[in-house]
């Protein structure tokens, strides 16, 4: 295994010379284009890892997974009456349909409109409890935001704040809209690595099982949500590509992470900040497809 | 299991009271709403069936998978140049993103556009090879279409029409679109029974075996697109929510069918003609709910 | 008079060089790049050309005109329960907007889709009717239409039939759509001069007098609503630009005309076959535009 | 005159109760339903009025106008990059539009989204230049914005506000959207009087006559841009019908006010706070369809 992931690893390394480091955030075009790891977790308790897996890098879209584990706790299925779960060819910051009258909700919670309305129905603390799950799944207590990011996303996010607006002008969300928005920049700029990514992607694997309690919803309802959904919008407007060529439920983020489930086996993280024209680590779409092949990880 | 089979289907069969015939193509609204039945047909060659597993409806939009088969069989992967692969949230006969400025090609083979595009891309006689395929995979060599329905789908398939023109008008499908929507008219009038269904489903999850040629494409990429195109659009802008409650790759249509591939493991027929408003076999899918849930068959 | 007509025909000649001839109608494409005509009546009579005011070309769109006044003679405003009366930045061949739920209606009688929801209803034989009323308000008996031209667009107007068939899915027309396209590709091919265009703009210029009826509607209400129909979208997606920089109820065509009514005043017919990218003739708006100038024909 | 102004008014005061005052803006839900007032202006220099001519409200939509003469006078028809001039069916808050890849700008100056992206272009103090303008063209030094309804607006606009995002998201405006949207809603909250809107109209219908200076544009120019642009969207998406209807160019504010030009006789300033379903006062509606006829006052 360790010797396969070395080997991933390097075939793939070339890709992120074609990528494109995210530069919307100007706090993002920081990141190290070099930087690039592979960590696995397996269910048996056996964690492997190559290259750069302990390197910090900012979670951003692959929060939206554990906010949508919180809501669904908090709220159970009745989140999906405020977002639905359905795939969509509409890239990851659309917002338009939410314009037309006869569109409830935002698609699904991957993309950013159905993501702020999917942090919108967390219940107290939002930032706050988001935070505590990633370092309750981890064993990591030292996760924590990066304030420059944060600020940076907050100073930035036109499209994000338009978003956040229209939810509130259509009654998708409750409260002020900029106080949820501050939640969402906050848990976007959430830094982890690899490894982290690789335990968060276990749980779910393995059933989310070991939290003290699953809140409005069963366990079983839960992870089963958490898989679909990611398989379904999990990589934006490429899922169904990815799903055919990879076949595996993932979260990626514009930080260059993607997050993969293989259900009843093992977590995997990835991560190189060099992004594809759809948002997505190029290195880390790539790697995933030699893992997949490589250990026969397809769902399908 | 033969058991389970019998209770699922006495437990969902007052669920198609709440359905309506289909009725938009006159010829399909004469189907006996009372007929319910289920037929699975597992890898190690195993039958089981429930109900009025062999009574015969039309295949309808259960047809595009056979015609994605053979695209694929006769394209490779360039099929995907012409038709996308991902989920959405627009209903199965959308048209309205083929008229704007930056959409390339329908969404997925699946919704009507994206099956016309596909159908469009087979070589050859296109229906007789769709149902030379069919009677191939299932050994049943009576299957036919019903001419009834074909011609009355061919009076009346207006939306049908708009679209297929559209699609030659940006290019998308060469040749005479009234000539392949002939064929595709054709093969959504293709009549089969639930089990015809399930043979179907299981060559798919038994990994395509058995072919004399797979044409343009190897054998597994065959499969993980036809299984992982069913989950992303099989159940139209209902698939992610599917994926979350029932978990299996599968595919519906108007006539009252449902087909459903467990990978590794079986082949689901099931067959209720009153449809749900989003256009799916109302006891079928809560069939399907019973049947995963009973025998542990979600992906996720 | 003449004198102005003859500067102002030669100050835009060159434009021609800029504009394309139409192709999309493959017999369109023989035009004379070179022809360009003016012609003015005026409402005391007096008629002034200069050019190729006598040379034929195809009317195209500006039949819209002709066909609104039929549908409004035989409906009178319950044309516009089919068919708004807005403006739009949408292109002459739009259709996107009748397949979302909330649009009920073609937004104009000047796009080609309210153009075919206004040809629709008129009654009894549509195309007849409209040579007629052409041959009568031109007092020209010879007008008649290219047998070419109109095989050529039935041949080829994929984005027609879409629309059409996708109104009859709509249920904004009845009867069959192809039978209405016949009437309506035959419409186009009517074969005009500029000093037949200038007439028919007299006539509406003039209040509409003259005719023996006027069916469902009074005359001040059909002059009104064609005038500022032609206001609002006579120039399709640049209707409002030519009426801040030209202020003339006026109509195109691919044909390479322009008709325009001033009030009160007169009528023009101009004709040079190049296009802009909106599809109006090039030298045509600039001829209009000076026009516009020199005789302060703005109505604002 | 005097005699008829009162007949209309009396004629049209019914049609108030069919429609209901504004209520999206907490404080706007408190005007008098019963106010009903006209006032006009002509040329000559006499002055008629009507009811409640002299009751303040807020001018709302109809600043856009005076928002347009502004940047028109500082930028030229280079406005015209970052805000189109046509007219939509589309709803006068829409923005789904600006959010699809081949939209450049907002369809027109009229609504909303067009309408801040117009007063973004206003050099110097955006609000200030506004009232000013108000302030000379009327001769009313005592017009002031009333900060209850600013305020109210400002607490509510989450529509504006996720437009003003987008806006600045897509580069259509620069600055400070925040900053920006307060100029915009100060500007909506202008109290003002139907005589005051009769005497901006009648400014309009002169030909913009009068000013010191007029920057970046001429005269002629700057009238015939905003009487085209009133006619093609200054009733938003009804601005067809009513030119067909009334024929002058006009503008509504939710308020309950109509400003109307008509070029070279008059200008009018009518006022009814209950609306239609599209935004427009009803009675003002009704008066300014009277007038038309009795008056004959259409440009058509």
């Amino acid at each position: 295994m360790q010797k396969i992931l070395e080997e991933v690893l390097e075939e793939n390394r070339h890709l992120a010379k074609k990528g494109r480091v995210a530069s919307y955030i100007p706090a993002l075009a920081k990141a190290n284009p070099h930087h690039i790891g592979i960590c696995i977790a397996e269910i048996n308790g056996n964690m492997y890892k190559a290259g750069d897996a302990d390197a910090k890098f900012t979670i951003q879209s692959i929060s939206k997974v554990i906010a949508l584990m919180l809501a669904l706790m908090d709220n159970g299925e009745k989140v999906f009456e405020k977002v639905g779960r359905e795939g969509t060819e509409d890239p990851f910051n659309t917002l338009y349909k939410l314009d037309l009258p006869h569109t409830e909700k935002p698609v699904n919670p991957m993309i950013n409109a159905g993501a702020i309305a999917t942090t919108a129905q967390i219940k107290g603390d939002k930032f706050g409890r988001i935070l505590e799950l990633i370092r309750r799944i981890t064993g990591n207590l030292s996760i924590d935001y990066s304030r420059e990011v944060y600020i940076s996303e907050k100073e930035t996010g036109e499209k994000n704040k338009a978003i956040a607006h229209l939810l509130k002008a259509r009654g998708i969300i409750e409260g002020d809209p900029d106080e949820v928005l501050d939640h969402y920049f906050k848990q976007c700029s959430i830094e982890v690595t690899a490894c982290d990514l690789a335990k968060i992607a276990l749980f779910m694997a393995n059933g989310c099982q070991g939290l003290p309690s699953y809140g409005e919803i069963d366990r079983k309802t839960l992870y089963r949500n958490l898989l679909a959904i990611m398989t379904i919008g999990g990589m934006y407007n490429v899922s169904g590509q990815y799903a055919a060529e990879v076949g595996v439920p993932s979260k990626s983020g514009v930080g260059g992470g993607i997050m993969a489930s293989v259900p009843g086996r093992m977590g995997i993280g990835v991560f190189s900040p060099p992004l594809d024209e759809n948002g997505h680590s190029i290195a880390g779409y790539g790697i995933m497809k030699s893992l997949s092949h490589r250990l026969d990880l397809s769902i399908f």
